[in-house]
């Protein structure tokens, strides 16, 4: 089995590579051969026993994408996107990366399915997110709510869902979409964007660090961790299509919590001193952005699917303290 | 003020623009001028007291899209799109014309209004269709229900309506898209359109002609005269953009009835003898097709903003009576 990873540089695209390194199989099939791709070459672990090829460009230019799928990969995951920050202050490059490209890619699968007459049409896996939704919406975002997003990347997002489900309608490729919770706790450095404080207050008081909280502590957020998300995409790659149905775009599972909720998650794992690190520096910037993100959602049609997170914020926090920390705190 | 209709030369373009030159006017301005853009070019009505200019050209092609909106129309209403069963059997045609060419459109304008630094915005009114929606659904679509196209058309509308409010999010055009029920009662000839027989069996008995009734008269459906549909495209034109907020795509009011009621309507507005002249003849094929259309809505934000249809089939046989059979039945 050949798998094709886009975006493959990035957090989940490493976590998402060393998942399936470890497992050597997906779906019960052994893999048999990588390609990562991204905008930089991906980095290519060590020992992996099968051939891996990590290649660098931008899929949106002309004949790119072709390239990618020309061996006809049998599973794609398709997780290269411009991000939202950079897809609202980067108009056409948003659109040409987020919204063309994933069309050319879409397009490039296809040219090769009606070359093989319909004998080749993978599975594509497409990264889509709760950026489709904008306020105003219900406390819980059910399955059948509409997508009104306040973003270009939003926008580019929603496209690219109904592109994926009118390509798996006329057989040129089979796909599954889906929209991941914010991803908690996200490894690495603090950064700026809006959302980075709800992995800032875990991550860093764990390591011995101070971190800001921009909000106050009733902001409801909708979250899942980079463990639980590598799951949502192993799971959409190997389910049964004919169980989808038409409706190819899922919201995925998650947690919803208030910051004071996440809060106390950290002093119950972690104790009071832990938690002390946590300093409060309102941010009236970013309670305006955050105060229009969705706080929860109905994910049933994906929970019947089979598609599991963590069942609470505690159990998040011991996935991070697990996959990052080597089991230990600080 | 300068008006450009795409789509002109099609049925309710040459309704929309005999309704403007009839009015002179739109919402209380003098039309001054007008281009008139279609595949083939536009019948120019005469007498019209101001100029206007007919083209005919391929929009989606290079340069096409600039050229129509370089003398920067107030007013853009985009009518033109490949129709529904054509963009099913034609793929990269629909997806060219009916996607890459709406985006093409929007850029043209966004290429202004930049180069005028935002002082070019002109008002578009985006013809969508309820074939956004694909069952099941609800017994009455709401205005919050999802998209979920079962078709390429109702995809590539779709994401004209997501391209039309983010480009109006953005402040590069000001856009208003409108869900147009199925017209009826639909002039001209009968068609081989799946949905042709809901005006068929009402035009054609009105002119002494026999017409063929493919489904059940339990089959419910969601229509608005031709009448209707011009007012609607006109109030969308001059309705207060602050007034409609971010969700920039509406679901247009009509008239739900089963073809039944329909045939219940015709009689009491014509009689048994014209009625007589419906033949019934079960197509299983257009009963399946059918069978996935939506069949009544709930446009409540619609009403709320002003926008106006029939109150009965009725009413909808009158008006057709009066526009196209000048107020008395063969």
């Amino acid at each position: 089995m050949h798998i094709l990873i886009t975006g493959a540089a990035g957090m989940i695209g490493r976590k998402l590579t060393a998942r399936l390194i470890a497992d050597g199989s997906l779906g019960g099939k052994a893999v048999s051969r990588m390609t990562l791709h991204d905008i930089v070459t991906p980095e290519v672990p060590a020992d992996v026993p099968w051939p891996v090829e990590a290649t660098a460009s931008d899929f949106s230019l002309p004949g790119e994408a072709e390239s990618l799928v020309s061996a006809r990969p049998d599973v794609v995951f398709h997780l290269a996107a411009i991000v939202s920050g950079e897809a609202e202050q980067e108009f056409d490059k948003g659109y040409r990366i987020n919204l063309d490209g994933v069309w050319k890619l879409f397009e490039a699968i296809r040219a090769q399915n009606l070359a093989s007459e319909g004998a080749y049409k993978p599975r594509v896996v497409f990264t889509s997110s709760i950026a489709v939704f904008g306020a105003p919406f219900p406390e819980a975002i059910g399955d059948e709510f509409f997508r009104t997003p306040l973003t270009s990347y939003g926008t580019q997002k929603a496209v690219g869902e109904l592109l994926l489900a009118d390509y798996t309608r006329k057989g040129f490729l089979d796909g599954v979409g889906i929209r991941l919770p914010t991803i908690c706790v996200r490894p690495g450095k603090p950064n700026k964007a809006a959302s980075g404080f709800f992995s800032n207050i875990i991550r860093e008081p764990l390591a011995g660090q101070e971190a800001v909280l921009p909000v106050s502590e009733d902001v409801r957020h909708w979250h899942a961790s980079p463990r639980a998300s590598v799951g949502f995409l192993l799971h959409a790659a190997t389910l049964d299509g004919a169980s989808i149905g038409p409706r190819r775009n899922l919201s995925m599972p998650g947690v919803s919590v208030t910051v004071g909720e996440q809060i106390e998650a950290l002093r119950r794992v972690a104790g009071d001193a832990v938690v002390a690190r946590i300093r409060r520096e309102p941010d009236p910037a970013i309670v305006a952005i955050v105060d229009g993100w969705p706080r929860n959602f109905d994910t049933r049609r994906a929970v019947e699917l089979g598609f599991r997170a963590e069942s609470s914020f505690e159990e998040i926090i011991r996935v991070h303290i697990e996959d990052e920390l080597g089991g230990t705190i600080a």
